[in-house]
């Protein structure tokens, strides 16, 4: 996915700056952890990339070879298994119909792999942290996940609240399927999932007001 | 709710065996800090009342005077707001077309207070801990809350995977709510939240099989 070359490049043109020589691997591990520091610190609002990249003693050049933009860090300093944006880019190009049910497929099969999970339970656990952690989850999630969803249904009054309650059941899906591991729902298969919760987040995105 | 000459007379009687004696406050403290190691070494399923007792250094009579059974004790030792166990034995009285709506309903009214939101924040982070915890509330949930929704749908093929999935619904809408704070859902009255996420509970129980 790099370029061999143009880091090479990149990181030369940076290198008068470095506080210390980085290789390409640590230079990158480095960006990761000054940003790690930077989202803790200020939240994921207030943080920026510059701030990032001076904190790594790098040049602000590297820190977009790197990295495509602030989620992108942002999942890559929380070790997320997916990048939630990303996610809703492909589900968001379904037909309106068919949102909610290529949502749980998609987002089951990126999780339905060992490792996906273990780093899904930490950015869960960062979520419950401390306050610094759940400002940050709470600041991504607000820009780069339910600004999408909320679109969805512009000017409607209750497009934010539905947004949420989306969010609620794909939340809950994920803990109870990869951090609880209940049985049986943590050995579905992705298809029986978006069966049974794609209508759920359809209903709650562009259900007829329910209860009236 | 306790009865300070039974309390005593208890204490009293085991008397003989305290390593420690204790007054009532201490002795309530001292079975909860027991009992929270007990768990975390056992797990919600192996852990016994006795062994807390004997952890504790008291007699068992006084583990069964100051908690009503090991779910009870469970959720003391947790310092968890409410027992879902007990919830569900308010919501499950309801009629069978109203146990949705209901259980959204009184878990809101119950959380819907800062120090109730911030124990059950503790909760989930236990949940979301090492292994011993996850292991510990996926035990308790198991054992005291999914049965009782699997029982809604006895001998059903899918009663299993429909109580998970409201249960996902449920522990989602904690998630956003109460622990991240996002808006609108943690400004959203509990009857609205119960028009909105009731009828999902109701359809993850009861509804026809989706996407037939």
């Amino acid at each position: 996915m790099h370029n061999g070359r143009v880091s090479e490049a990149v990181e030369r043109r940076g290198r008068g700056r470095p506080r210390k020589a980085h290789g390409a691997g640590s230079t990158r591990a480095a960006i990761v952890k000054a940003a790690s520091e930077e989202f803790v610190e200020r939240g994921y609002e207030a943080a920026s990339l510059r701030a990032v990249a001076r904190r790594a003693g790098v040049d602000s050049a590297l820190v977009h070879h790197y990295f495509d933009g602030k989620a992108d860090l942002f999942a890559a300093s929380l070790e997320a298994p997916l990048r939630p944006d990303r996610v809703l880019e492909v589900v968001l190009s379904a037909p309106r119909g068919e949102v909610g049910e290529r949502l749980v497929l998609f987002l089951c099969e990126q999780l339905d792999d060992e490792r996906a999970a273990k780093r899904m339970v930490v950015v869960l656990r960062t979520a419950l942290g401390s306050g610094p952690g759940t400002r940050m989850v709470r600041e991504f999630l607000a820009r780069e996940v339910l600004s999408r969803l909320v679109a969805l249904n512009e000017g409607a009054a209750d497009a934010g609240l539905r947004a949420d309650l989306a969010a609620a059941q794909v939340v809950g899906l994920i803990m109870t399927r990869y951090v609880l591991a209940l049985e049986p729902v943590a050995s579905a298969t992705p298809a029986e999932l978006a069966r049974r919760v794609g209508p759920v987040v359809q209903w709650h995105l562009f259900g007829a007001p329910l209860g009236a």
